[in-house]
């Protein structure tokens, strides 16, 4: 898998993933309006990546002009409001700024190799996690993409699902393709095709029934912010999947880095959900965009981070 | 409201729905297998409708060869497998074969006066129970199209937020896209428009996130099928409102008419689930496409047909 994002000494290199699957272009950023106007209009996006990009957003910023780097941090952080990543990054990067220059941008390429660190160890985690409760082969349900897209290269969710193909563990996943933007069926279809997983796009209206029908082990999706009290805001559509996981008594798994935990977060109610352009939706119509939802803990079975199993 | 299907005489006149909301366009119909046609491809869709059609299409069958009205009822009947109106009415109109082609012919426009005066009595009785329970103007949500383009005139779901409108008792309706078709966002949009009552169209991915926050005082939505147990058969996407509305405390609504109800299927796993063309999904990617849902019975609040409600 190509890297979705780069660093390449002075600039940042993205795969447009609005342009997925039909052309694999690369995008040169340069500038913080770049990065910002590419975070906004989805060309990067999954929380990991966007952190990715925040943090290196700063570095651009801060190399011909450091006096910059808070007000460009500002930008960058309010790019996105939902996901935790994005802030956490960024202001992990404006952090070294009293360390000069050279010391902030050299932190810049470790969010890369961390991310993948990360990913890989979230990946193997999840994976002794499914296959002790689930032996053999599992049928795994997932929305939007976290995967390798919405990563660095590994992915948070689908990073789960490819270490478990890799032991022979998945029979077949079923992809959500997440309206409106159908981040599931163009981008994680792709990957999978790429990774030679079995797999099939389903309505997202059709996902909780096939759980409630017996055609799905476990559920595994990614996460955008999780509130201190185990509540998961996650892209629109994630939090049925859960209401149906627990009436079945199927397994509903958040695949997630630690830096999507956010303690300063009580609860759920307290996530700004992003609403995004009407127009995303439909041209017919009147139409209401929100962009995630929130799944309260209790639907929640396991949160894995690369380092750690929390089940509430 | 125009009619969504008529009875000229010697053939049938449909509005084609899959032109909707851009074209209003009328189709006439004149063989059984222009009928069978009409509804395999969703021209003439919604369960209550669908039904008059393979009524009127036994009357077309039998008009110029009274013996080929059996056969045609065969096909008329398999023409989509999940609503039991389509086989109610092809059969009320077949019995009448032993009585002679002129008064089988005769009885096919009742089909027409007879879903009207059903569904204003559906809608009126649905109003009532809601004002009963919801007193001043009340947000519902809706998924799919069961409104007058889905019946002959008046809906059966939207039957009641009509009536409802009319006592000025609804402050907004969201409505579900329902992928793959969009019928939500092309024809339920659009019979609100006409009707003049507020609604933004929702992705079917949010409904239940909306009902979480205490968006949606009410769901309502029709039905394709009813088991004797009360579990409701209706477009893939209603399971999870219901989940999500049970969980809420907010009402569950289900708009259908007597002839929806199913004494012969005992539960919802008898319920023969559609599946469609996984073209209508995407062509990005393999899919699959479950037409219907099934939602158990202890999740329905109330089965509201013109004759009755029923609470389990």
């Amino acid at each position: 898998m190509v890297r979705t994002i780069d660093w390449a000494g002075d600039h940042v290199v993205i795969i447009d993933q609005t342009r997925l699957p039909g052309e694999l272009v690369r995008l040169e950023l340069r500038t913080v309006d770049e990065i910002v106007d590419a975070i906004r209009r989805l060309a990067v996006r999954g929380a990991p990546a966007i952190g990715v990009a925040g943090g290196l957003g700063v570095a651009l910023a801060a190399l011909p002009d450091p006096a910059s780097a808070p007000a460009a941090a500002g930008r960058l952080r309010a790019a996105r409001p939902t996901a935790v990543n994005l802030a956490w990054a960024v202001d992990r990067v404006l952090a070294r700024l009293p360390e000069g220059v050279d010391r902030l941008v050299a932190v810049a390429p470790g969010l890369l190799e961390e991310e993948v660190a990360t990913n890989g160890a979230l990946a193997a985690r999840g994976a002794d996690w499914v296959q002790a409760r689930l032996p053999g082969a599992v049928s795994v349900h997932t929305h939007c993409n976290a995967g390798g897209l919405a990563c660095v290269e590994w992915g948070t969710a689908l990073g789960v699902v490819r270490a478990l193909h890799e032991r022979g563990a998945v029979r077949e996943v079923f992809a959500g393709e997440t309206r409106p933007l159908l981040q599931g069926a163009r981008l994680t279809a792709y990957e999978l095709d790429l990774l030679g997983i079995p797999h099939r796009v389903v309505v997202d209206g059709a996902g909780p029934s096939l759980i409630a029908r017996g055609l799905v082990d476990v559920v595994i999706v990614g996460a955008d912010r999780i509130a201190a009290n185990g509540d998961v805001a996650n892209k629109i559509g994630t939090f049925p999947l859960a209401l149906a996981a627990d009436r079945a008594g199927v397994p509903f798994v958040v695949a997630a880095p630690e830096s999507t935990l956010d303690p300063a977060t009580p609860t759920g109610e307290a996530i700004t959900i992003e609403e995004r352009d009407p127009t995303e939706v439909t041209t017919f119509a009147p139409a209401y965009n929100p962009a995630f939802d929130v799944t309260p803990h209790d639907l929640v079975t396991a949160i894995i981070t690369e380092r750690r199993v929390v089940e509430p």
